[in-house]
């Protein structure tokens, strides 16, 4: 099979392109900016789901569903959030077609027009808060734990799949608390589930951090953020989750009754990770041959190749790849046997490092008669010739020991692309010959970020949690700061 | 607790709704008709969704996903299916809001004004077999088995909570086969994978079979259904499998080379079930009390409850109840440990009837003394008292009585209100007076049909699969029948 990938050395963009397109994992839809999700790139999102939804679920959260409508006048109860959010949404104005006059097709029918227009949700708050004003009454209705799984719509103008589409699926939580502290212990709480499953389960080591107030959600007090670094030396936001204060609750009149009570609002918080994390997961660890991913998101772990040349070899192959792939099955290992007769090894092989399978199986006849196979890693891509005899237990591992190397690379290059620096000269220089994270003092003002994001095009990606106090100068103003911040340029 | 439900026998309709939401199932939205689904309410179809997203794939196929909106050009392609289906559909014209002049919140921008309006799918055949026309060239990539999870707006004037909503939460299965053959057979296949739902995991039991030529899918050939009886004696259709023949390959152009080299238009199936399900699965089981919900499909299955006095007896029972808790999530059964020392038993015991819980166990002092508890069956409020020691056991076997009680229960009621009519007097006396399934000869054609719905309001639900070849007379028009069909006022 005929690959053909862009080098990502040479245009990087387009390799990304032509990666998700190849490997099957999304394209273009004839709607603009609007993604189809192919079955093979939406198993990784499944994957995804299900392990951040026990993930919620673990940590108290249920879901729920809200409309996909939001009336219009609901988007400018809460000031910030209608001056800050971008007005690039999908109205509904009609709500019926007619037969056209001159029998071509349908025509919008004007009789049908809505009394207000609705906004195809481009996050779910004001809706939500809306519903919340009718929950909730008492403390006893409160703490309020709320996920959905959903679809948003953005108007982008310039759109790249699975990193920004008009149309993306996420999940959006949205809680309520009595008191201040247990919402901020909740936002934390769920910038650290993010964190975790992007360490654990994507293999991208991210950085957790609060996000500069021009770059903060539009209704929150706080963002916080995790970001990882691509292997282009940008970053990428791969997760918020936002301290909204009682803004929401001010807005939409959302009360309680305190157990001495007395009437307050309510603080709430809300946080979503979408479809964008398949886009980072391939950015973070992919290469020239095709997609790399970590074993535990990879729809399918295990690929088995037979290699004959007879009808007889290949049954008798046909015959120790199912058992191997049933004894597997009970070690919940994924595992495709991939047994079609219309395409050769080669081919099959490159397809499925394409695809980026973490572990290559091929049996041939005189593996039969030793009792052995190969078996090719697809992060490393070494080969070893392995007993068949005992081998569920060398898969287990090998998957394992592939999940921890794919993350230590990329931890790697993390550090290898962080650089410190303590002049502006010195940012400039770094940003164009080396890109990555760049930690520097930042005076605080907003006057400043803009104007570096103007001449460089680098944003304060986040302010991490863990930045040591350092005293040090702006590398812009040269005022005072006593925490480094980290700069980038970003997806 | 008081729940004041509306009696079945005196207003079906109102105590469906009170139940719905005294439930916490569902709630209307401040968005003309379209329903919030609570926490407690997305957990079922959450359980539902899990077990048919099994069923899906043991069958072959896999999940993708694809854009909320249509262009609406698209729409027209297919004749019948513009013709036949609902213009009711929501339209988006602009993609832009701006900041109204007058600074009263946000307007429309008119600059904004979409070339081609777009409309909110109400069933995703023509953008899907428009994609279709580039995924399939060849024999080799057929079937194409795929399914999708998604939100379709249809914009209904008179709504009901889950059974007729603007938007719904549904599952839409669209194939493509090389076959005729082979697409019928999916098509049957699907609704079978349908009924072996309903009847295992909603115990309803089902009718299958064939939607007459009025009442099929837009675009079909065939359309099969499953179609339950509710309590009311109004029939509720369940799910539907259509067979498309060549009509959407041949609309959007489809073709694909055969092993011959021979072009051919490519034969398609779909095939959807909805949140519609919950509504059926609350008519068809619940009483007076609140909902019945069968074991396999009930967020809780057993709820404790403690008796207690002081803090001490509390503290005892708690003990017990958190291992039993533990013994029974080891067993796969989800449990509900109500300790809440704000409310007393009594309360608690009318809240889970009204939630449907299907296992009840009391715990009180004399229990802990005599090392037993009381358990209570939802559906047949039967109580007994129990040792404690292996009651897991009792538990589990309790649980399955109650799904098939439940079930021969529904089964019982449907046979009981199947009625057998030769003239067009008794037909219509027995629509009035009892409902139900009347099983009918009629002569095929689409006046009578019209004509019989027109002065009784009853259609034709289907003609069932397993109908006995038998000679008769249609009741209307007294031509002759080769089999009867089922009648029934529906939902």
């Amino acid at each position: 099979m005929s690959k053909g990938l862009p080098k990502r050395s040479e245009d990087y963009a387009q390799w990304y392109n032509e990666l998700v397109k190849r490997a099957d994992l999304a394209e273009n839809s004839a709607v603009r900016g609007c993604m189809i999700i192919k079955p093979y790139g939406y198993s990784i999102w499944e994957k995804m789901q299900r392990q951040l939804d026990d993930m919620f679920k673990e940590t108290g959260h249920q879901n729920a569903y809200f409309p996909l409508f939001i009336p219009k006048s609901y988007l400018s109860k809460e000031a910030d959030h209608v001056e800050g959010f971008a007005k690039e949404c999908a109205v509904v104005t009609h709500y019926r077609l007619k037969n056209d006059e001159n029998g071509k097709g349908v025509v919008v029918d004007p009789d049908a027009k809505l009394e207000e227009e609705l906004i195809v949700r481009p996050t779910s708050e004001t809706i939500i808060w809306n519903t919340y004003k009718n929950w909730i009454q008492s403390y006893r209705d409160l703490p309020l734990l709320v996920n959905q799984w959903a679809n948003v719509v953005r108007w982008e103008m310039r759109t790249r799949l699975f990193l920004r589409t008009a149309e993306f699926l996420w999940q959006e939580g949205h809680t309520a608390h009595a008191e201040k502290q247990e919402a901020i212990d909740e936002t934390v709480q769920m910038i650290n589930v993010y964190s975790q499953f992007a360490e654990e389960y994507m293999a991208l080591p991210v950085i957790m951090g609060l996000k500069s107030e021009s770059e903060r959600f539009a209704g929150a007090l706080e963002t916080y953020c995790i970001e990882g670094l691509m292997q282009d030396g940008k970053a990428l936001q791969a997760g918020t989750s936002h301290f909204l204060g009682q803004n929401f609750a001010k807005a939409f009149d959302v009360k309680f009754a305190a157990k001495d009570g007395k009437l307050d609002h309510v603080w709430g918080t809300s946080w979503g990770v979408s479809t964008r994390l398949i886009g980072a997961l391939i950015m973070a660890h992919s290469d020239d041959e095709g997609l790399v991913l970590p074993p535990k998101l990879a729809p399918i772990q295990v690929v088995i190749v037979p290699i004959y040349k007879s009808d007889e070899e290949r049954q008798n192959i046909a015959e120790v790849a199912e058992k191997l792939k049933k004894s597997l099955k009970k070690k919940h290992i994924t595992v495709n046997f991939d047994n079609r007769d219309t395409h050769k090894p080669g081919f099959k092989f490159a397809e499925w490092e394409l695809k980026g399978v973490p572990l290559r199986i091929a049996i041939g006849p005189r593996d039969l008669e030793n009792g052995t196979v190969e078996l090719a890693r697809r992060d490393t891509k070494e080969k070893q010739t392995v007993n068949i005899e005992g081998i569920e237990n060398v898969i287990e591992e090998t998957l394992e020991a592939i999940q921890s190397n794919i993350y230590n690379k990329a931890k790697q290059f993390r550090i290898d692309n962080t650089h410190e620096v303590d002049s502006y000269e010195e940012f400039k220089n770094i940003l164009e010959s080396k890109g990555g994270f760049i930690s520097a003092h930042w005076d605080g003002t907003t006057e400043t970020e803009e104007k570096i994001k103007e001449e460089t095009k680098a944003t304060i990606r986040c302010i991490p949690l863990d930045a040591k106090e350092e005293s040090g100068k702006c590398i812009y103003t040269g005022k005072p700061s006593n925490k480094r911040v980290l700069f980038a340029k970003a997806y």
